[in-house]
């Protein structure tokens, strides 16, 4: 039978090693930390990779476990209840098979269905719309959502930095690698958050790729190809007009007014543009719930982030309203959550 | 409101090139047209590369977006009435944006949601299991399902093989590029096919994956790792036993019998082995449609193929049953379908 409602009873996220400061940053780049500070503004980011040797010390499967773990621990449900995963991430282990499948193999689960979105920014919470509309459509009970990235596979911090533009460091300042993850579930239990709505639309017709990032195979691993191209203007420009639309989107189909937010999370692209947007959506009575600017921009993993922030404070009766952007060919995403 | 059915309206199909036979490959690998014949089955295959020159001629969007065209044509559906596309491939154009969304841009839809599924031999299942949960939800009435290969980027048909082992080359003689696509409705029309059940499950906990395929990133380009590694010994035990349980499964969850099956679609690795499956399977009452013995195997494009062949020749009141599976998680996926 159809339930009416899904709620996130649970969340949890994974943070690979100790955090790495600007000023270690700095160091390597051969850039200055006043320069991360001020055009980034991002103070730490975790790597999947040891930052001096570059070893690889946890793969993206190994993150969403661990995340998925925690999600399953918080929301006090026993793996077996769990019916479905759907996991976002634009940086897979490899192209097959799809990681989440190892994931599913670290936690002991099987027979179920499995489904990983390639995804950017908007990826976390394609993978929410997803899990809530199983819900919803009364196939399943309780499943997993996850979402990560490693993005060390093109950016490892032990690479020789002498002689790159500053346009390549950004991205080495900008990214980390991290995994978050909720349980979704018929029942409203744990931590009694209902999903209330979920935006997610492709508005990039005729649009050129904000950012794009390459693969590289067999034959064409000798190219010279860029593997990360991103259009900064376009993002700088396009990104806070895009974010404004999703929250007056969203409030309109929810027949709420920006008064009755009580908290408020925002596109997470970096410390900076974070704090530019959140200025831009202009709801003052809400409290902003970010974490790039600790955490780094790990992609699919930031709403999760966001979320077990929220988690933590949120009260019954509020309501909280997520907005999140892909700019790689721009994606209007967000989410709506009441606490009950 | 939600549906109680989900119907296939109308499927469209593209391959890139004229078809390459074995006694072309034959000479470019360096190895005989008889080996080709008697160990891999497959006649012809095609690729979005010149087989000379190796020049790319269709990227995965082309291909997928020409599939695309051809099922909105077979169905009779103007592109408006479109809501959302769930697409599956192992070998996405870039990592991001995600092909699906450049697909929308060339079929002229925006404001619609997009999913990519990263996924091989059951991927185009799990694409037609979410369209379907999406219609049945009530969320959407009409949606695209799209899948697609381009095996090109590690299998670039131009490169030197001299030296290279038999177990290398046959990846060159096995895959092929191609894409499919449906048109999934709530609405009875067009090729008036009732999806009536997917099966999509995970069966791999604490089992070694039987095919890996990686990607290369910048920082790890330079590394002499093998691009596919497949365990052929493993395939050729764990798939034919694999189908026999889904054919069992799905027979049983509809509470069909075997002879009321009219169509077999098997699971397609190449010529060889599906028919040494599909013996295995023995419905002999059943027609069996096939195409990888043309096609190559084109991963997330085969079950369209096939659908397509179906199409044509099912009746109503006719019943047909696809059987995929996945080796390298070891997935479990397949449907069944109804003419009316």
């Amino acid at each position: 039978m159809a339930s009416t409602e899904a709620y996130l009873t649970g969340v949890g996220t994974f943070l690979p090693g100790p955090p790495v400061d600007n000023a270690t940053l700095a160091k390597m780049l051969g850039v200055s930390e006043e320069w991360i500070e001020v055009f980034i503004g991002t103070r730490t980011r975790h790597f999947a990779r040891d930052v001096g040797t570059g070893e690889i010390q946890w793969s993206l499967a190994d993150l969403c476990a661990q995340a998925a773990e925690q999600a399953l621990a918080d929301a006090g449900v026993d793996r077996s209840e769990i019916e479905f995963i759907v996991m976002g991430t634009a940086t897979p282990d490899t192209l097959m098979p799809a990681t989440v499948n190892h994931v599913a193999d670290q936690l002991g689960l099987n027979h179920l269905p499995t489904y990983q979105l390639q995804s950017g920014c908007a990826g976390a919470v394609q993978a929410l719309d997803l899990g809530r509309t199983l819900v919803l459509a009364g196939r399943h009970r309780t499943g997993l959502v996850i979402g990560g990235d490693v993005s060390s596979k093109h950016l490892d911090p032990s690479l020789d930095f002498s002689g790159k533009a500053p346009s390549e460091l950004v991205n080495f300042v900008l990214f980390g690698d991290g995994a978050g993850a909720a349980v979704i579930s018929a029942e409203p239990a744990g931590r009694r958050l209902a999903l209330v709505r979920v935006l997610n639309q492709l508005t990039g017709l005729g649009r050129e790729p904000g950012q794009v990032i390459e693969w590289f195979g067999m034959a064409d691993r000798d190219s010279d190809r860029q593997a990360l191209v991103e259009d900064y203007k376009a993002i700088e420009e396009g990104v806070p007009v895009m974010a404004v639309e999703i929250l007056w989107e969203l409030l309109g189909d929810l027949g709420w007014s920006a008064e009755d937010l009580d908290f408020l999370l925002p596109p997470q692209l970096s410390g900076r543009m974070t704090a530019k947007i959140t200025a831009q959506l202009d709801v003052p009575g809400a409290e902003e719930i970010s974490c790039v600017a600790e955490t780094g921009n790990n992609g699919n993993a930031l709403p999760f982030l966001q979320l077990e922030r929220l988690a933590e404070r949120i009260e019954p009766g509020q309501r909280a309203l997520a907005v999140a952007v892909e700019s790689s060919k721009w994606i209007k995403a967000g989410f709506a959550v009441e606490a009950f």
